[in-house]
């Protein structure tokens, strides 16, 4: 085990109902603005419960904040709030909203371009910053409880991440009955998403951290055992429940103490969703079993271990154990509807390893991954292996 | 999965070495009270380590906290406080040291008779309390990232459990190094103390929180891996580092969100410690063995699923799985030489049963435990079976 250090102050509130105590959560006398997506949280009551527990604050609502959010459009956000002078932010959504609000509340005192604080990192040294709350209507991406995000430049088609303590919201309330009024898809996408963010802070080599790595396992374990069951039931509410909470476990920082990770299947699928506009959860399904193949001796260790104690398989030499708990994982993905190749979401495919190449070179991302291997030469076979 | 708030903002500091980052960790200017127990942090190294990184303070030095520590030795240190205006407290030690320091935290801005904030309750309503950090010295009862602890009055021989949100510590330093120094006694208690935790927020009934049971079982299996190989092998930093992080995520708060809990072990346990001494993860070890066997019908599910999934015992009935359950436990006790009966430890046992009755039956104990059901009576024949 390595050295590290903690902290997560977000307030969890989870329960069926719980999004009443927004009124209690929110810091008296602020003015909020009340950050959405495409309208879903309309149909489902969530929205109608959000403006009755906020009903004492003075709210403006800014609404469209799209999957893999835009800095165009947050950018609209972020005007909004320095006009109106606006101290509090609510994001009501998923991942892709929560991203959306961490950027806002980096960028409205930020002085300078402020792509810059993604393209450049500035973000980490921005000090004030607007403090936000989340509901949290879609498990998937951890962000709920963590303080990381993602934008992208429609621009540019550029896809980055940022983050920093200063971006833990304040509070989430997860209410797992909104999973009921999901679409399988976001299910599925939300399973896949939470399993691939565990699989990233685990599946690397033997160092030692034992309880890390059974604590990886056990979320990893709940997602198979619940995975397809949710989808039949999203109606179930303690299946909901343990779905929401294990996907915010997944990537709350606890994983990754003290252990190596290796991020590389999302950098590599991020250059996806930018070109394709494929959903984010599977294009790390088209990712990850391919990662795992190509770098399949440096990880085999890690992979015969995983297929041991989370998929049961016994008996067999190494190698094969390995290889079926890649197998596995690929079947887990399609029992959840996902496909896993990237001819499955594109006919437009077939230049995609050197568009990747190409954008790794020109990030200089030379090393990426628990052994600093993943680089341009790399992430291009890899995605040629997944067409 | 029932509903659940939950908020730890303790920041951990991990791993080797790491004592010298008390200069970054407690706030600038403060008058800082070093509080300790015995004396053996001047043996390990650890004393010198503290006194290094905290030069830039004014530092007062209170000593000799007790295992469970005394509420009257405490008060010594609260008018210490209280007289020379000091603002931040340092805990350097184990559990006893930290509760102690969480008491005194609560009480220097009390007004009134100070055990009234165990015995009434009145910690947690206490809103100007001191801050405090600490370094932990001994892994076991999870006090470093909780915002609990235990306080006893010797004048009564009363063992009373306090908390509130207002005691988590600001932060915490966990050097795992310190593990070589402990005598083998302390290690067994450390794995002992830090496995009931996780017991008592386990193994009650079926609820559905399938995530929670994976991430307590996961805390298990690394207690039964290690505890044994980390007391043969105590300078084994990656042994040492596992069981000290096992032993903090074991009573940081996660376990027990949103399922029912039992802690009826921990309150008939303390009763033995406040009449005899015994070493608390000792009283544990006598008490919970019997707890299972006498609620053995009501934890039987949870007893087969343990059986199954931390010890791997297959192919046999419910029942026989169950019954093996609970003495492989008491075989893994038995492996860190801690004895499992009153008699081995006191000659002067042959009452207690009935004292523990009147105890509960004074403190209007009537029904502990996830099922209501631990009351006087239970209790006494909980401690008659451990004669």
């Amino acid at each position: 085990m390595n050295a590290f250090e903690f902290k997560n102050p977000t307030k969890i509130i989870f329960g069926e109902g719980e999004i009443k105590k927004l009124s209690d959560n929110i810091p008296a006398n602020s003015k909020v603005l009340l950050a959405y997506g495409g309208g879903s949280i309309k149909k489902n009551g969530v929205y109608d419960q959000v403006i009755a527990a906020t009903r004492n604050f003075e709210v403006t609502e800014f609404s469209g904040i799209e999957p893999n959010p835009h800095f165009e459009t947050l950018m609209k956000a972020v005007e909004l709030i320095r006009n109106k002078n606006i101290d509090f932010i609510l994001a009501v959504g998923g991942g892709s909203v929560i991203d959306g609000c961490k950027f806002i509340s980096a960028a409205v005192y930020y002085q300078g371009d402020e792509w810059d604080l993604v393209e450049k990192g500035l973000a980490r040294k921005q000090e004030k910053v607007v403090p936000f709350g989340t509901v949290l209507t879609l498990p998937a991406t951890g962000s709920e409880m963590n303080s990381g995000g993602v934008v992208t430049k429609v621009a540019t088609q550029q896809k980055r991440t940022f983050g920093g303590p200063q971006y833990f919201p304040v509070f989430s309330i997860l209410d797992p009955t909104v999973i009921q009024s999901l679409p399988k898809r976001q299910i599925a996408n939300g399973v896949v998403d939470a399993f691939t963010h565990v699989m990233e802070q685990y599946l690397t080599y033997n160092h030692g951290g034992i309880i890390q790595d059974r604590m990886a396992e056990s979320i990893l374990q709940t997602l198979v055992e619940i995975g397809p069951a949710v989808m039949e039931n999203p109606s179930d509410q303690n299946l909901a429940g343990n779905l929401m909470w294990s996907a915010t476990m997944a990537l709350n920082g606890f994983l990754r103490l003290g252990v190596p990770t290796d991020w590389s299947t999302h950098m590599i699928a991020h250059e996806l969703t930018a070109l394709y506009d494929i959903d984010h959860a599977r294009t790390l399904a088209i990712i990850a079993p391919n990662l795992y193949k190509k770098l399949f001796e440096d990880k085999k260790d890690k992979l015969v271990q995983y297929g041991k104690r989370v998929w049961n398989i016994q008996g067999e030499s190494d190698i094969e154990v390995a290889e079926k708990a890649i197998e596995k994982t690929i079947a887990f993905f399609h029992s959840l509807g996902i496909d896993t190749k990237l001819s499955d979401y594109t006919n437009n495919y077939e230049n995609t390893g050197q568009i990747v190449y190409d954008r790794f070179k020109e990030r200089n991302w030379m090393g990426l991954g628990e052994r600093q291997k993943v680089g341009p030469e790399l992430a291009k076979e890899i995605v040629e292996m997944s067409y």
